[in-house]
């Protein structure tokens, strides 16, 4: 392992690099149970629903536990047991959702598309025509399987027009692409606190629509999981029932702040394009080329195809780049040899160049042809 | 609120005072796959067995969320379907045990004693002789609404005797008060982060016997409650199934080998029992008088009466407390007024004693005598 003491920066979907005023924030103890914490959760709360545009008709509920929680959470409390769940899948997190839903023995129905292909509005409409019994449609905004952006404005309004109840895995995109409940109907989206906000991981929440978390009551089969009781609780108390993860929440209301310092959604996804674009033009002068076309790429995180050489080696090239001050990402396909990298985090146009000409001298002393040294 | 700007300490019974070197351990952004961080997860997971001498039967198996999330994450990973479980109950976590038992579905039976009065063993004998349906035993150590200790010991021992499984909510006496695995026969015991070990919250742990975690596959209806799948991913890739916390385990570790260099559980214990003393010292020179027998009191948390009082509010009086620098928790009784003071966390006695002049102070403030000053 390298001993440069600098810590690397992440190149991965989250955990990603925070700042260090993200980081401070963890510096303090707060009491769960005092007026100053509780007056944290209630403005991290509002920030959240701001972000959707959702404050009309969604609450906004946080959840211990990862990302995978809040999911799993929101189909727990927002599916009645007799209902029928579509979920659209092109990738592993596509797949998590439908095997969420067997588990827990409510009926999943599932309609998979290539990783590289997204389900279609027209592939939804004929689904929810031909099958009356769907009462909830699941769909991944962005796959972070392959970075692949999924067509949710249009799935939305058709899911919508059916009048069945959209639930939506926003997890790596939230907060960087646009997502407003004005235009993008849905009754939940969750995401987490360690993505593109550029929180510390350890938390999930959900937006959910207030009208149907009222009619939740009692579904769930798990206490922990309880979103309704979570939502309630919090309600008549302002506090968390269980134990918060207090650091975690106060550092994720810190990066929160400087994401509308910085200009909010739109800043933030300028910034990420910026990486993207940075990073993309890295990879051409290496000759790397990426796995999915560009116009369904989100610039979150991008798979791209190992070099073609018999040095290449994922765990030499990955401890490398390491050592070099850069974590990257191993790819999730079985058809193609790949590795990922992302372009989120507390990271700029600078540290994507950096990057990529720390991938490039790897490659070299791998043995490995670059373009742009031939 | 008070413009006092130092942090007040925490006399609640998680999340608790941590110390600085715990906290600065936050200031660094881990990858979840990188080797760095596993090498954490593995030495933690290992410390963990240590503190119950439980190396030889037992593996510990980490999980996100909240102290609530484990205990349902090993229940309905433990639990056969057709599982029967007793709960033995003297307060809220007790409770909390048996809720989460049967909103999964699976087949709970309770025995619930008053706040002050443990189940003995002799009452367990007679429980398991008279219903052979019972598979499973849960008990609370420590149960925190009162701080009463519970004699696991010997409920453990007539729990095996009678070949029944035994699941442990140690969450507030994990690392405080011991508990050897060659005295104490359990199959599950369940702890978290934020409590005697002294780190910040946002994860907890299961020690779980290997033998039946090995039997358990397929018993969850719960993905991200998995342990048995949380535990096989872990032993193949070393790493966790979904986003870890890193920040909170790499404090938490932090943690861990400071609870070592202090002398492990031992020291642990006799610094709480100190606490304890210096404050039961207090609150008698104050004329305040504990909830419980001092003999089946554990130094943990410790339940006041409130100051009997027609000037007594709990909200003002907490409230001045916190201005003078320490977080009280608040009662958990109904059939009495009450209020309690955690004594564990990176505290001393000499915080506690500082904590009594504060109560003191703020009882006379509202005009209440306290006998002191008589
Ligand atoms: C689209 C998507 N869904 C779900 C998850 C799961 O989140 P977690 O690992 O926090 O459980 C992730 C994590 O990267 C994700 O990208
Ligand atoms: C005995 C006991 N069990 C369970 C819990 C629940 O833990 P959490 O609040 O972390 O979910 C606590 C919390 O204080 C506890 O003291």
């Amino acid at each position: 392992m390298s001993l440069v003491s600098r810590d690397p920066i992440l190149l991965t979907p989250g955990p990603l690099t925070t700042s260090l005023a993200t980081k401070t924030a963890m510096l303090r103890d707060w009491g769960s149970w005092d007026a100053s914490f509780n007056a944290i959760t209630i403005d991290m709360r509002k920030h959240l629903l701001t972000i959707a545009n959702a404050h009309d008709n969604h609450v906004c509920v946080p959840m211990q536990g990862s990302g995978t929680f809040s999911i799993e959470a929101a189909i727990n409390t927002l599916l009645p047991r007799d209902s029928h769940m579509l979920v659209l899948i092109n990738g592993a997190y596509g797949k998590r959702m439908a095997k969420i839903i067997s588990m827990m023995g409510r009926k999943v129905s599932v309609f998979e598309t290539a990783d590289d292909v997204s389900a279609t509005a027209a592939d939804v409409e004929r689904l929810l025509e031909s099958d009356r019994s769907i009462s909830h449609v699941g769909v991944i905004h962005c796959e972070t399987s392959t970075g692949i952006l999924n067509p949710l404005r249009e799935i939305a309004q058709i899911v919508a027009r059916h009048q069945r109840s959209l639930i939506i895995d926003a997890m790596s995109s939230f907060g960087a692409l646009e997502i407003d409940a004005a235009k993008i109907p849905f009754d939940a989206l969750i995401a987490a606190s360690g993505k593109c906000i550029e929180g510390p991981p350890g938390m999930g929440f959900v937006l959910v629509r207030k009208s149907v978390l009222e009619q939740s009551e009692g579904n769930s089969t798990s206490l922990a999981l309880d979103l309704y009781d979570q939502w309630s609780y919090m309600e008549k108390t302002t506090q968390w029932r269980f134990t918060p993860p207090t650091h975690i929440v106060a550092a994720f209301h810190q990066a929160l702040i400087q994401f509308v310092a910085e200009g909010s959604q739109a800043a933030r996804f300028a910034r990420y394009q910026k990486n993207y674009e940075a990073l993309m033009a890295g990879m051409e002068e290496l000759g790397l080329k990426p796995f999915l076309d560009p116009k369904i790429q989100a610039p979150i995180i991008v798979t791209m195809h190992a070099p073609d050489s018999s040095h290449y080696d994922f765990k030499r090239f990955y401890n490398s780049v390491r050592d070099k001050g850069f974590i990257l990402y191993p790819g999730k396909l079985t058809q193609a040899e790949t590795f990922r990298i992302g372009c989120i985090g507390a990271i700029g146009a600078e540290e994507m160049r950096q990057a990529v000409h720390a991938i490039g001298d790897a490659l070299q002393e791998m043995g490995i042809k670059t373009k742009n040294i031939e």
